[in-house]
């Protein structure tokens, strides 16, 4: 391990330690009031996972200049809608898994119908969350308007949700053309990644020179995230809706790397305070886990 | 039928055109792209029911002397998670029924991990469409970040998903003591009844007295709401959740006629463009479906 990649893992660690401590206070602690569905709330939510969306949103306010906590509510927004995804996602009609980051998914722990609510809690309560980022002292409240949008956006159906649409349809079938997995992947995954750096670049009130280059950087690093995911899947099971089911694994190899190189161009015009913006591409690109 | 509904019967139905109308223009009509998640979205929406909370966030802004388009966005909103509870709500794990409005239900219709997914688009884009409430000309931005809160305050886990939990856990006891049922019904549909009442309030700038006499009444109209509800279900069905369970049908039927004298009184302060509002609870007091 490179001595970048070392300071880039501490840089990690310290945002994500900080979104615990955020998600921690916004999460409704009272544990016992409406049968229990905020336990189930927090159930799914902690312990997390990397973190990854809320960091790119502070990733995305510190390269313009910005202390996490201006954009700490969106930040646990993304974080939660997310975390609603994989309570979802679990649930026996979908990918019917019992297990998620080593203890029992939600529906194993507290059974189907309440696991189903726990998500839909998640999800209204992502929205709260992200309407009250107006409170943090000198956000416009404009827009932390435009943050509740993108956030609906990147989750929706045209996004997040209308990808996993996509999956459970194409994952019916044997093989699915290659500009199919684009799509589901640009929808399923992408969305949410490009929405948690844009919403950090608006609640920063970047120029909009500032968020379509921070915009495109997005959209590269999801490329490279989904890519190198769907490589370390690939040893295990070789999925349908897959890059090297589609391109090869040599060849998605070099499509991650150009995805890589693009988002280093594309943040060219910002300073030293992109670097950790910078360094995830490059760290998401060697990734082996 | 006396006058006074036969002319409420109009009131109504001319404002749930409305609201349909702005629902076919807010809802995606791209129905084709994302494995048809909008189409799915749609078909949960129309043909509609009575429409009545969106009617109610358009009443309470003809209280205050606005027009129904100051609202709109809102009121569908609200609409629009109260669909999406009905497709989760007929989901196999909850209620699992298959017919709704007369037709096959959305699980039975596209499939139970495509309802699962529409009704998650749904919820999702009633955030994106209740902060769009800030693009109607007068509306303060800072009154449509408070109607994103009002909204998932009442429809999320201390709200309408928390009262389902409440449900869902009550439902499968034989008896619930009287301040359990009571407590799920505020919940479940009580909270979204008066979100709706207090957003069209609050974007029409309601004063905090007005505020507060209009959260009164729709406290109260709620109540009625799901007490003649269940009274109109005795018949049929006995639940254990439900007024005539716990209270008895003459002592329930009394509750109801306590509340809606209370909220006619709530109500004095205001002239005679309260006038549907007063007789929307009068309507749900006497109605026989």
């Amino acid at each position: 391990m490179s001595e970048a990649t070392l300071q880039l893992d501490t840089w990690i660690r310290e945002r994500a330690a900080l979104v615990d401590e955020a998600l921690e206070r916004l999460l409704p602690a009272d544990l016992k009031a409406f049968g229990g569905v905020a336990d189930m709330m927090r159930y799914a939510m902690f312990p997390g996972g990397k973190r990854f969306r809320p960091v790119l949103t502070i990733a995305a306010a510190e390269a313009l200049g910005h202390d996490p906590r201006r954009v700490m509510p969106a930040a646990c927004a993304f974080e939660m809608v997310h975390g609603f995804s994989l309570v979802h996602d679990d649930l026996p009609c979908m990918d019917d898994d019992a297990e998620r980051r080593g203890k029992p998914s939600c529906h194993v722990r507290f059974g189907e119908a309440e696991a189903l609510l726990a998500g839909d809690g998640l999800v209204i309560e992502a929205f709260r969350v992200a309407a009250q980022n107006a409170s943090v002292p000198g956000v416009d409240p404009r827009n932390a308007l435009r943050v509740v949008e993108e956030l609906a956006a990147a989750s929706g159906w045209e996004g997040m949700v209308g990808g996993q649409m996509l999956d459970i349809q194409g994952m019916r079938e044997e093989r699915v053309a290659a500009d199919r997995v684009v799509a589901i992947h640009r929808a399923k995954t992408g969305a949410l990644i490009r929405g948690s750096v844009r919403a950090g670049a608006i609640l920063c009130d970047a120029t909009p020179a500032q968020l379509e280059a921070l915009t495109g950087y997005a959209e590269r690093l999801g490329l490279v995230f989904q890519i190198t995911d769907d490589l370390l899947d690939w040893g295990e099971e070789q999925e349908s809706v897959s890059y090297p089911a589609v391109y090869g694994v040599e060849e998605s190899r070099r499509l991650a790397q150009q995805a890589t190189d693009e988002s280093q161009r594309l943040l060219a015009s910002f300073g030293v305070a992109a670097e950790p913006l910078r360094e995830l591409a490059r760290y998401l690109m060697r990734r082996d886990r």
